[in-house]
């Protein structure tokens, strides 16, 4: 049997993730298709609207044969560590191809510019260095620096934000010269940040939007997503009483900032350069998440950036922990989320030529990225009405497995 | 101008406690009375149910001349340092006499006591020691030693609550050689933890069980307490949206126990002797305060003790913070709550001879200990909606002076 791998956070699954998948099997003639997968928190700082089992229960009823868990070190951070993260735990799982969606849609041109970046990286990082010096926010400075060593080009736009995910991949695969093959597919419809859906595929973003402000399944959601989809969304909310935002957990992390020192919060990741006096400060007049973000932000510090930093102040994860954690070209372990019968067959054949353990159920001893996992996921489940609570944290130790 | 000391925590501010005072006044012929008062957190290491200002407010209305608070290190503890810390906030303010209510209502007792113990310090130790390592909570070991030891004797029963921190209060004043005169008043109705009210002096507890158990003020309320606590009562609840009691916080310390790690947990106040393990293990399961208390209960921890680790854990309050604040035998400064004309005369006349500033607003640079306030009174208010939040914090850095 072989596999290809899928690197995504379905927030939700939708019906471009459906098109993804399939355009996957059939790219690389694969017999499994695994997808890394992000848990409570994205990448870009924010909380899954429902939780990594039910988005997870989705994406198996929708080709997806195997769901891994990214580990938290890797989720919650820029691009390249998020590839890292992804591509290593892919590689564990012994993928023979990846395949991502990237504006380009042409893998030559990926490997291309691995080639002339690989050429012109000197260049590329004094540029970025001056950027940064003179204010810059790391994604502006870095975009900045691909055009001005014309590592951007214009068959291969690094400004485009699939493209620069999708390189980051490249990159990682390319960097630990691993027998793993990059695809690629053309996103023709609905950008990454698109705000409005219209018709059949729409961007996870605008789905979220509408679900947030409609707080309901509008026809216009049920139209972009797969029933699967339409289920779990409304199981979660009958199970969770909500569907997760940065609103919910404003107290909590405005409770933590105000009852951490100084010195505390500035041992938390993220909390760079002095954030933690502004932090405290701004702490003191304000009334919700948004209001708070908006007296933080400057160029700088990007709303991303921001939103990151606070999803490590609720979970409480350090610096120190990240940098343990995110360092090794291994990772301890692999967690399975899920699987349907194809998946299992798979892990069973792999699972003899494995080096890292495959973890599914929550032991007693812990390796500290699990530990790490275990407080992100009790901080995501934290706004729950107690007794909701207790019932979805369970599935943390003991998930529930498909495999019909 | 003389004054006389009282150590209160008006939670809230009863008709008791207008008695107390008068007999203050009377017993000690002073001009002024000075109450050192817990700030949000009690000795039993409960939240208050109104905060400080409202609760200085009441006082000041009923005899009281000023309220400092007792610094937060001292506040939630076990009598010897809740004693220590009133003792030496009073003994800064110059008051010549302190006058307290006890079951016993015979000075000389208090003192043949002191004496008693001094003689017989080793053999309670030992004693004590025993009890301890037989499994006794310390308040039962430290009972049954004062028993055992016949320090304890018919006149002055040391098993009786307000006979306990009387003793420790003289104790306190004798130990450091202050030349304070200990007066005491018998306390004739309504015993310390009595759950019911009758008539109009009632105990502070049974006014709380009735105000929780109706969440409204009662006719057998309001004839317990003076018109000004009914005021403050009322005017806190429509400026907080509740009255504080541990149901609140559930979820709070809840979120913190299950983010931060068994270290890190180990390090707070009163998480001692292994507990770090009994909250984790037992916070999986829980949906409630009292349902938590139950199980973390035994012989050993008894219930003022697991509060008392909560609130330190609420606030985030480290042992070394505790062990650094609380063993000078002189405070930092003296914290002002409020005062009336009388009071502020007594100030300005006693300011010049002081050996500790006197703070009532909060600055910039602030002191360890201010740093602590800061958090607990953060802590306190947490549990509040946002506005209302941000109006009833700013009372901290800038409290409401009474002068009318």
């Amino acid at each position: 049997m072989k596999a290809c791998g899928v690197i995504v956070e379905y927030n939700p699954f939708h019906n471009g993730h459906v098109y993804h998948v399939e355009q996957a099997k059939k790219a690389s003639q694969a017999d499994c298709i695994i997808a890394v997968m992000s848990g409570p928190f994205l990448q870009r700082g924010e909380p899954a609207i429902i939780d990594k089992f039910s988005r997870t229960k989705a994406a198996l009823s929708n080709g997806v044969d195997i769901v891994v868990e990214l580990p938290y070190p890797f989720a919650v951070q820029s691009s390249d560590l998020f590839a890292k993260g992804s591509i290593l735990t892919l590689k564990e799982l012994g993928i023979t191809s990846l395949c991502f969606g990237s504006e380009s849609g042409d893998t030559s041109h990926f490997i291309r510019s691995y080639h002339l970046f690989k050429e012109k990286r000197n260049q590329y990082q004094q540029t970025l260095k001056r950027h940064l010096a003179d204010g810059a926010s790391f994604p502006e400075a870095s975009s900045l620096a691909y055009q001005q060593t014309n590592i951007s080009t214009e068959e291969m736009d690094l400004t485009k934000p699939n493209n620069i995910l999708g390189f980051s991949y490249v990159k990682t695969i390319l960097d630990y010269n691993l027998s793993i093959t990059p695809l690629t597919i053309k996103r023709s419809q609905s950008g990454y940040h698109d705000q409005s859906i219209t018709g059949t595929i729409a961007s996870a973003t605008s789905i979220r939007k509408t679900l947030s402000n409609k707080n309901r399944l509008t026809t216009s959601i049920t139209n972009a997503i797969p029933d699967a989809t339409k289920l779990q969304i409304e199981e979660y909310k009958s199970k969770a009483s909500l569907w997760h935002s940065w609103d919910h957990y404003f107290s909590y992390i405005h409770y933590r900032v105000l009852t951490l020192s100084l010195q505390e919060l500035s041992l938390i990741q993220g909390v760079d350069e002095g954030l933690e006096h502004r932090l405290k400060k701004t702490a003191r007049n304000v009334c919700s998440f948004n209001e708070w973000m908006e007296k933080l932000k400057t160029k700088r510090y990007t709303w991303t950036r921001l939103q990151r930093m606070f999803v490590h102040i609720l979970t409480n994860t350090k610096k120190k922990e990240i940098d343990i954690l995110s360092t090794p070209s291994k990772l301890p372990y692999v967690r399975i989320l899920g699987f349907n019968r194809t998946g299992q067959a798979y892990i069973h054949q792999q699972k003899k030529q494995m080096e890292v353990p495959i973890i599914q159920k929550i032991g007693r001893h812990m390796h500290p990225m699990l530990e790490i996992e275990e407080r992100a996921s009790n901080a995501y489940y934290s706004i729950l009405p107690p007794t909701n609570k207790i019932t979805l944290r369970r599935q943390e130790i003991n998930p529930p497995i498909q495999t019909k």
